[in-house]
């Protein structure tokens, strides 16, 4: 593994910790969040929810300033060592610029989700240099994050070693590939998220760094224009390689296949594309590190990322 | 009407000049556009075909290199005098970088359309300042399109007169609206088409300008996302005034309305803001020259354009 310490890496969390359950996108409800809760206390984490985490106003968590207090509330409290995001949705992106990055560098600590939380975490990227955590959110329903999901989260969060996810042939992604071997920061998440982060201060600078894309719901054509917004605007132009994770519901009644979408707007970047990562919203979800040094080997069909945590 | 001359305004179309259509996005065929056709010819022009104005590729009307030959193609010939897009639906974006814009500049035309025609009339902004005419395609539908569309889209191509569209209280957008009155230049178009410009060199500069937005079929959360997309990139600080069209069957099926996102997204600006303007995927869709000076009189409920052609 390449060494990059350009990052701040948040401590470990161990038992005992008290995790804050936090939800800076849309609204959930107590009994969607249930399992969880099981589970992190299964690990012997401690969850706390944030006083506004079932808050409600139409797609929204609850408005602006009381989805913002949430997160500034995990971030000044020194009892909580972890954010664990309930769930994505929309919203983020109205309220990552009240986040404290001041209080987030002073005391960094983990930061998990994904989706929509993609803003959050690359907000916390550009205000921090924060490592995060690209997983599954609280309100877990084990039908499509089963015992692998919940063991790949537990792994990224509660240990420290490298994180390896590799392609696998079930996923519908799996045939977008370009062979050979990147290295270089992983970074991304969801591709509408990372398209609405072009032009705003969010947008990292992927240049030597392995972007990591997934979708849910969207056209070929759409992910068509959101790639194509991307090369457009230059984003692609340095880029390391390209991990792709799931597109979950993407080409369902198209003639176009993602597939067809994904090689054609990656295959000539010139550098390795590994897709088949079953990284996303798609059933069995794993989780990787973000903002760390990665090796994408897109002739062996692996991504290893160092940890987020130290 | 305030002059501004900082704009190429291509010839007004007469009676005997040759369309071509051409189809730079979305596939359509012979039978849409059958009723385009004749209409175009009632009122004395000779509307002529792209040779791959009917190709298909999937969810593109052809490759990408066929749609740009196209376009060189109605550019370049002498006999042609406007463009007349058949049809939005995606991928100008892919072919805008292949526009011969020195053939633009030496020879202008006025190019009429919308929808993802906004991103070749962005491209022809950038290109040669080119001033556009935003309003239905050749592929027509009289039960959308019904006579006073017709006749909005006569008088934009082939008339020089001020182009006036007021506000009405059956468009869903009617109720947003902060009075005031703006100068600008129009600028705008399909939001979805806007957002997917910035941080490319196609995103015009709307310092000063009148944004004009209309949607189709993005739910609330979506169009919230764009709105607060193009506010983070800052694109919205200096405009003038935004001009509010159709959003069509974006809010069915969702708690929040339509009105409430673009209420709050656009009411804090500082500036009038007009909805309510039947511009846009919806029934009745009036034309409006686009890249020209516009007075946005939000008080009296107008939008008052300067024309595209001379």
């Amino acid at each position: 593994m390449p060494t990059d310490e350009h990052c701040l890496r948040p401590p470990v969390l161990r038992a005992g910790d008290t995790v804050m359950l936090v939800s800076p996108s849309g609204p959930t409800r107590p009994e969607r969040v249930a399992r969880g809760i099981e589970l992190l206390t299964g690990w012997g984490l401690r969850p706390v929810l944030a006083p506004n985490a079932y808050a409600r106003q139409g797609y929204l968590a609850g408005g602006d300033e009381l989805r913002a207090a949430d997160l500034n509330t995990a971030f000044a409290d020194p009892e909580v060592r972890g954010v664990i995001c309930t769930r994505g949705g929309y919203g983020a992106q109205r309220v990552v610029d009240l986040i404290d990055m001041a209080a987030v560098r002073r005391d960094p600590k983990v930061v998990a989700g994904f989706s929509d939380i993609t803003a959050l975490q690359f907000a916390l990227w550009r205000g921090a240099r924060l490592a995060g955590v690209h997983g599954p959110g609280a309100a877990w329903l084990d039908d499509r994050t089963p015992l692998r999901s919940a063991e790949s989260l537990h792994a990224a969060l509660m240990t420290t070693g490298p994180v390896t996810v590799e392609a696998v042939r079930e996923e519908e992604t799996y045939p977008v590939r370009v062979p050979g071997r990147a290295e270089g920061r992983l970074l991304g998440g969801n591709l509408c998220l990372i398209t609405a982060s072009i032009g705003t201060p969010d947008m990292p600078d992927l240049t030597g760094a392995v972007l990591l894309i997934e979708e849910v719901q969207e056209p070929p054509y759409k992910v068509d224009r959101m790639l194509t917004h991307l090369r457009r605007c230059g984003a692609l132009a340095g880029v390391a390689g390209v991990a792709v994770g799931q597109f979950t519901e993407c080409a369902d009644g198209w003639d176009t296949t993602i597939v067809d979408v994904l090689a054609e707007r990656l295959g000539d970047l010139g550098v390795p594309v590994l897709g088949g990562l079953p990284i996303g919203h798609g059933v069995g979800q794993l989780t990787v590190p973000v903002g760390t040094p990665a090796v994408l080997d897109a002739t062996a069909g692996t991504l290893t990322t160092s940890p987020a945590v130290r």
